[in-house]
């Protein structure tokens, strides 16, 4: 169904489309690679999307400001959301809420996102990780819409999670960042020192894409299935997903990104059980995990999605 | 302050007490080897306090109906908060809401608490785990006041963990289980088989005080502070503080229980910055990381406490 209506949307002047709406959203998805960005509506439909490349932050940003100001026919958002690759800022209070923090991706660390955006278009701004964000769209309109707390997990050029506790967002001291926990090595990939730049081996650095690749000079769904690769990555997603029922407790673990090829589903699943020893005595997980772990229902709109459930909330507080 | 009114408590009949108090509440901390009921107020003050130890559950939940009907002079508690050892059912919507689940503790199994208690006083009853109810004191009264995510450890016969969110307990699917995530071994433990019951080596199986005992036929307090037992321990509780700020992102660690010895502090917050590898940029870790991982404020009494709040919370509810 959001697919049709994006679909519709997407053959439509978005300028059109805005006269006689009483509310329309601004959605950005800000990823290390592309910026997605969007104009939208409460129940989720996108009637107008654009794609490009990430560049340095000043033209980046500037591509944002003119995709809603000259391309949708000077666009007034009722509010805007940026779902956004972090580490992010994201503390209220602090003078920098609303940044990317120290990040390796180069010139953009330290950057102000929110505030620079709420300026330019004279409206509330929704901003969380892309992660975060793309968690809240599965739990609107996607795989986690039967629950209150959930994990959205993406397994690609990086591992990171976002967290929603009773519908919201979890922050904390910062956010989480799940994908640099450390699995316990698998006894066949002893030798691999991992790829994360920060920690070698711990689980970005041992079961995202680039890892894949630095072990097999392929990414894992060229593989075949008897590749002992498969086992391998299974192994550290389900001890991901074992830590995450121990620790964070969730209704429901959604698994995305480039990496999760469908096969991946039925191996981790079984290494989740195998990590959890029989302890957690819940039938969600011991008998019906096949609905527990699942993929998004949203596919690759999650994010964009996300950043408009950001819009949406921020536009509808108090 | 809360040591000196509960003193003064203590040397008072209850039943005097209650007299002429708008709102006096009963708090039973069920603990797997002893139980603690007591009542208090909505400032913290314990105005009563009885132990005894866990026996089956008709003649322990017995001795709980009877300290407050006879010891403490027929007391009508405003309301009773339960902090009980786990697994426990804390779905609401559950048939077995305020049960205590599949346990190792002997006769114990699917032991109705919650529901027993508000039939026999006619009350509203909090239920909640005692690590919960822990985290929930120390946010209120102790050494967690100025945060709004925490998590509260304790380390002894069991490692368990509670956490809050926005000042509210985590439960979703069930509740965290966080002394059964699996640390890396450390290298100079390689041999050691765990004593878990369900996983072996988990954090529990390796860094509980039984772990401990099975190692080196010793408390840890009571090792030399050469010994290696001493860096074991501290890089497993280290990876534990470390897991839980990539995935529950707290504003504080609060760290009690038999083994936590204060000289394990400064030892267990070097190995969490090493396992961090300075990925989480925040001054709290950075710079202060001594008021981010802390011994409880309330010390053995964070349960009972934290009961009190389960209750004071029942009362007031809608």
């Amino acid at each position: 169904m959001l697919q049709r209506t994006e679909m519709q949307g997407m053959n439509q002047n978005p300028g059109e489309l805005m006269r006689g709406q009483a509310r329309l959203f601004g959605a950005v998805e800000a990823g290390g690679t592309k910026f997605i960005c969007a104009v939208g509506d409460e129940s989720g439909a996108l009637h107008a999307v654009s794609r490009f490349p990430t560049a340095d932050p000043d033209s980046t940003l500037a591509r944002v400001i003119d995709y809603f100001k000259v391309d949708c026919d000077d666009f007034t958002p009722a509010a805007l959301g940026v779902a956004c690759f972090g580490p992010v800022i994201l503390e209220r209070q602090s003078a920098n809420y609303g940044f990317i923090g120290k990040t390796p991706k180069a010139g953009w660390s330290n950057t102000d996102v929110a505030a620079r955006l709420a300026r330019e278009f004279s409206c509330p701004v929704g901003f969380d990780t892309d992660v975060n964000a793309a968690a809240l769209a599965e739990h609107r309109w996607g795989a986690g819409r039967d629950t209150r707390n959930l994990v959205y997990l993406t397994v690609g050029t990086g591992i990171g999670g976002g967290v929603l506790i009773e519908g919201a967002p979890l922050h904390g001291l910062m956010h989480p960042e799940i994908g640099h926990i450390y699995p316990r090595r698998h006894e066949l990939d002893s030798n691999f020192a991992g790829v994360c730049p920060f920690h070698g081996d711990c689980l970005e650095g041992l079961a995202s894409g680039p890892a894949i690749l630095a072990r097999t000079g392929s990414e894992l769904e060229h593989l075949d299935a008897a590749h002992v690769q498969w086992e391998i990555e299974a192994d550290y997603l389900g001890q991901l997903c074992a830590q995450l029922v121990l620790t964070v407790s969730p209704q429901r673990i959604i698994m995305g990104g480039g990496v999760m090829a469908e096969r991946l589903f039925p191996l981790l699943r079984q290494r989740t059980l195998h990590w959890l020893g029989g302890y957690i005595d819940r039938r969600e997980i011991l008998s019906r995990i096949e609905r527990y772990i699942v993929p998004p229902a949203l596919s690759a709109r999650a994010g964009v999605l996300g950043a408009l459930c950001l819009a949406v909330d921020a536009g509808t507080r108090r």
